[in-house]
């Protein structure tokens, strides 16, 4: 259960080439390398497609048709943040627009991440200010209630930590917590370095099933084919 | 509930140049110039990024899997109308296609706002004619059952009463009553006319705590920061 | 219920003209022509715009967060088939990425269409490999339950037996069953010749009230006119 | 579009012969005896099973999280009436419980339809009070905002008038307009009084086939029975 | 894609004794006979608890809105029968009622199970004719198009092929198919008679670690314990 | 993130009399007590309504389909615990039927809230074990995968610290944390022990107008009586 009421001003952030090297690698082989952990769910999609980040996580809760602490967590932001926005319950409100991507794009953030609505995607567009949420949506939020920012916060179904890192990209969000973002760095370019060389023997029309070697263990699972 | 099979052909539109003048200062700001009411639901989306306008309703009713009343609605439509169409039921059938959207626009309508599916959504786009929907769909629909044109409907959650105007982009859906567009106009300009001030200061860096006086009230309400 | 660990490697194709043909005709039309039957569920969504294929399924069916079986499909794809994957249980997880996708191409395939989540959504467009899935998830899956290939599946909704031709674009996938391939491309192209008049017609300011001579059924059903 | 912060103190109520006489009928009856209109969606479920109520509506309009309008409605109830109760936008929280109910009661209410959620329904439920609501949930709410009561408003999708007569029981919540109380009154006993014939053939074996002379309509429309 | 304007009239039954015979077991146990497949979407509730019912397949295709067929598939029902219904496109429609349920109570019939709605359910439940479905709902349908009898449909995302055995209760349906209704009834009860001697373990404290000897693949697969 | 494969035996268990005495007070008020946080998602649904209980938090990590760890779990319940279940992605399978129930009771357990599905309904009902879950499905699961107990869970969207207490009730699922449990406790009895006065004066027609002395802020924010 949350604390509110406060905001945390240190925070310890992920190490920095990691959470800048992360964005190249794309969520989906992120979280892969973490063992197929860390994914917020599906339903957080970009509002506009292309866009590819990484960076340290600075958290916000938020109350549902309040958007008054987005203001709050603007001044914790630093070069290379990425802001996660949690609601205290399900809300699709457009908590963010054109006016705070400015401030908050002057603050260094790469992106925000909201569990909730955002509008003015047209100009956010045009601003290059990515944002993943799952509503787009014009209704406007009041400034009446405290929430809390840089505590833990819940966003789309993950525990996100004020410092881990954030990847998104077309397929969706992941964080990588802070203590692992370099070993999950390692382990990412390790895994894409093989991808170059599968990549050309399957256009080559190489099978996977002799590639990774799976014919005999679908064999020995049963698997029977009839002419 | 709804008086069914009858067409009213004489309504009261909006003030037409309140009816044009909206579209500029688009869904979310017009929202906010209302005081945040007249917003459809946020399943409504729109078939292709972009599009902006602004018009008069006129609305139509339908059943189910059955758009004959499209074509009855069509023959009401002015120059600078939008159709806003609710069925008496959830679906999500492609009741509109290029043929109709050849016919309304060749009537004068801006765009269609459904509370159900539409189809042939790549030609729609290549003839800029917007449309709002909660699906995309190829199920066709019957020509059986009467419905009404220009009675009040409710579509998406919202009440819209014949002669209303009609916001739409990117970020939704707003309807502006035809009693008050005219002052809507008047308080979402002035709304506006704000924004760029504040817009430059927020990009130089000032932030929202301080232009807004935010500071105070947020230690009243007992905001704590922590080292 | 389905038959399970079983690869059927002969299945009758559909005529490969009409398979071939029926991409041109798009979803809408084909739906129509066979009597408004045959469409998976809307939810079914591409991950780019503008793809319009036709050719025939070749079928795989998949246990939740297990693709095993994508690659046992591989292998019986051929030129101008079109894969359909369905799962034993709902799951959003990205079963298919850039890897799978080199592969499926280079053995001819023309799509994917999945009753779950795909991911290297951003590389998949650019290789020009339309996927239509209900879903965009970084999640990835594990190699270790059998499933089968070329049976029949139920894919959003729909039953598809291989061999069938699917037609997929922007409005949504139908599925024609394989013997009727050719009756419904004949319907098809009947349908679509009469629609450039019509749209002419309605482009100069006709009414479809007139064109189609509703007034009468519409009169005759009770529809009233209120001034 | 609402009209915001009035309370109507006179409405016109429908005929309350009528309004009294169609919760023996049942939603579903009277639903069929309007011409199968005027149905609130069917999320809209009964806390506890059993309820068959009808009476007088009285509306409310709320918001989001916010349940102050509860207890001006409150003062507006006059006996053999139903508070119908909107929101201005999506939202599950507990709007009402054992107080209000108490309240309510106290006043003469019947019933709570409300698109929304509530808590206590143990009590609820010992109290014979019984709510139709598209939730349940000890999620509170605050008292800050005003709505309006005795407006027109949309509760879960269908227009409800100040004095129109609701009729809801297991099956769901029926909206008859106070003008049509009596003519559905009529038209609704009418039809129940044939069903007893009918019941009693359908339990002697006869088919509905025969009994509604449906074979010959049936083969016009072309079945084909294949042995 | 389905047949339409068929009644199949002669179909093969399961074996009698193993359609009779399953209900005992309940569908979770029969589910893991089967190998956890056959379930029907989880979104298949019954009307009322306590029923647990078996029984062979009669099939019946109906269209949105419309229940037409379920008259024609009155005829076809034989002593120990459960109907199951599939419409051809998403509907929450109340197919069903109290007439429909005299005519198949009388008929034979032992249950419902519809992807669809149905209405009357206190008289469903005061009759004992118990139905799954996926809503309730006042909603009626017309009698206009046809569909057809006895023909493989798909409810629920299941492929259920006439004569297959259904088992239905609390916890949901579960379809098996006729040739395989005698192995599994032996399987379910080899599966069920092994319980109590479980249930009396548990009961008695032992755990399911030390009963299931899972101490060591836990320890093999890494589980560490933290004091 | 989660930490995967391991067992926390010794935690920090809240107050026992607090953790025992929440359960008189219900989780309506209990939210309430805690200022409105706390609760988990309204989809959360008692299997069958009438239970109220209270106890210390044990939490388990699931995957998908996997339900090994809950032999794990059961382990570690002591007397007057309740068992919370997350899982690592959205899935509804039956994780839970009366054996594992058996045992939990056997150790102590008072109930189980799960995000996902249970089984064996009506003999849990028997048992009077009672489960919230956001579903109830006969899919069972399979024992292969590592996860985690008594490790911070996010379960239906709260965050809950194994030693938290879990308040549960037909209204929904409330999680307090061991910290403030005796705090809230105070605080929930303060609140109920006015309510038997205010209901007395309500059940005797005294408005909650007139008791909370809400008409003069009423006028004040500009509300309207219109006769």
């Amino acid at each position: 259960m949350y604390e509110l009421g406060v905001v945390y001003r240190n925070i310890t952030r992920a190490d920095r080439a990691a959470a800048d090297g992360l964005a190249a690698l794309g969520s989906a082989t992120v979280h892969e390398a973490m063992g197929r952990v860390g994914l917020l769910k599906p339903c957080m999609r970009p509002i506009y497609t292309g866009a590819q980040v990484s960076g340290t996580a600075v958290t916000v809760l938020l109350h549902p048709g309040d958007n008054w602490m987005m203001h709050v967590v603007a001044e914790q932001i630093r070069d290379g943040d990425i802001v996660v926005a949690a609601v205290t319950a399900e809300c699709t409100d457009g908590y963010f627009g054109d006016l705070l991507a400015t401030s908050f794009q002057a603050r260094g953030a790469r992106a925000l991440i909201i569990d909730a609505g955002v509008r003015d995607v047209k100009t956010l567009t045009e601003m290059n200010f990515p944002v993943w949420s799952k509503a787009i949506s014009s209704k406007g939020t009041i400034k009446a209630t405290l929430g809390s920012v840089n505590i833990p916060v819940v966003c789309a179904g993950m525990l996100v930590t004020p410092g881990d890192v954030i990847v998104a990209d077309d397929d969706g969000v992941v964080c990588v917590p802070y203590a692992r973002a370099l070993a999950t760095l390692d382990a990412a370019r390790k895994r894409e370095s093989l991808e170059g060389e599968k990549r050309a023997k399957l256009a080559a029309g190489v099978l996977g099933l002799d590639m990774y070697k799976m014919r005999e263990p679908l064999s020995a699972a049963g698997l029977k084919y009839i002419d």
